[in-house]
């Protein structure tokens, strides 16, 4: 069934009318009519069954009818990344919503020769992926910032998962372990994934002071941005997040 | 420095004419002139330093001068990928050669709508990768078979780590657990991922029937093929896999 994220309040029997581009998407690309239904989400308000009570070829509304999932949140997990090509940006972040993350952080480093993204488009994939991974919420992508700015303003209690190529870090399931208690991984973590050619060994330095960073390694050989990215996260996931379910309380 | 993979035998003294694609990327696109060093593995004999003996436009020459790193052999995974759209095999090639995958086989399946695969061009994707993520050797990529046919054929000492959407399956992590005992890790796996649509039914009776497979499941979002490629194939690095070093025998 066609799932969209919509900015409208949903509550049952709420008419609501989509956006001109939503509405091309239904009526032209998916040729939707009159009472057909779809799922549609905001992040506040759960899933609902939505039905489309009117189809021109620029609006389409629709009703809201049932809740088919109340509202639940993932796991409090950043995802920071050192600025990369466009492309490559791109598919980070659609990995992050796949992935469960709730925010991605883009950062400007020594090494990173890009510093302006565009946070309307990634955002616009964020939702896409969020549309299809089936989560109820869209992860949020903030403006570059630099990577001292985004120390400098660190919430102390947030764990930094420092995906630190040097080498000489612990193995990352080595690191994450998991912890079935109904409490674990309730945390809130960060992963950090370095520029295509590294942090400066200043750099690393300031990373491995940090109280609240864990370097970790992912494995011997280079990995590009993207598989770093993915691999940190579904690691994450798999032994702290939501791919293993908690224990009862 | 720059790594070229090469089909030439390497051994010290040996005089190398690299062929004209190799010629003209260090020619023309890295400027590289004679006495420059770079290196080359063949996937046989490791990883030479190797110096440029002769430039002209289309035709470079080099000499093997000494032995960087000995051939080693990772570890025996093969990944399995039902048929995607073009631009997503490619990316699963790349990822797989990132990760230390030894094989990629694609299959075919009842929900499954390509059927043929530019083998010519993903083996060149996986040379590509093997040479920017530093691996001694260059993961084989096999024409597309029939899921029916692939089974028909297993090795039976092989373990089948079967990606299954259906959401019975327990978490990876529970059945990857990490072995570091010297032998932990040794025995051949396969990490298999389905198609966009999913494994009808019976396909997926079939696979959880094989006594090799193990079901299990990636958390409560739906993945993209590529996700779910990379995702399995990091968990399985780092639980049994290259990424965990093993503990002296």
């Amino acid at each position: 069934m066609i799932r969209l994220f919509i900015p409208h309040d949903l509550a049952a029997g709420a008419e609501l009318a989509l956006d001109p581009g939503q509405s091309r998407y239904l009526a032209a690309v998916m040729r939707q009519a009159v009472g057909d239904e779809l799922l549609a989400f905001n992040g506040r308000d759960g899933e609902w069954r939505v039905r489309i009570t009117a189809v021109t070829k620029r609006a389409v509304a629709v009703r809201a009818e049932t809740l088919a999932r109340p509202q639940a949140v993932g796991p409090d997990l950043d995802l920071i990344v050192a600025m990369v090509k466009r492309g490559r940006v791109e598919t980070i972040v659609e990995k992050a919503a796949e992935l469960g993350a709730r925010r991605v952080r883009l950062v400007t480093t020594e090494r990173t020769n890009a510093d302006r993204a565009r946070v309307d488009r990634l955002t616009a994939v964020a939702i896409e992926a969020a549309e299809q991974t089936r989560r109820l919420d869209v992860p949020q992508v903030f403006e570059p910032v630099k990577l001292e700015a985004l120390i400098a303003g660190w919430e102390p209690t947030r764990r930094l998962l420092f995906c630190d190529e040097a080498g000489d870090a612990p193995p990352i399931l080595h690191v994450l372990t998991p912890d079935p208690s109904p409490q674990g991984g309730g945390e809130p973590w960060a992963i950090l994934i370095g520029p295509e050619g590294g942090f400066s060994p200043r750099e690393r330095q300031t990373l491995r002071a940090l109280p609240y960073a864990i370097p970790v390694s992912l494995g011997p050989r280079i990995l590009r941005a993207d598989t770093a990215a993915i691999s940190a996260l579904a690691l994450w996931q798999a032994a702290l997040g939501d791919w293993t379910p908690k224990a009862a309380p």
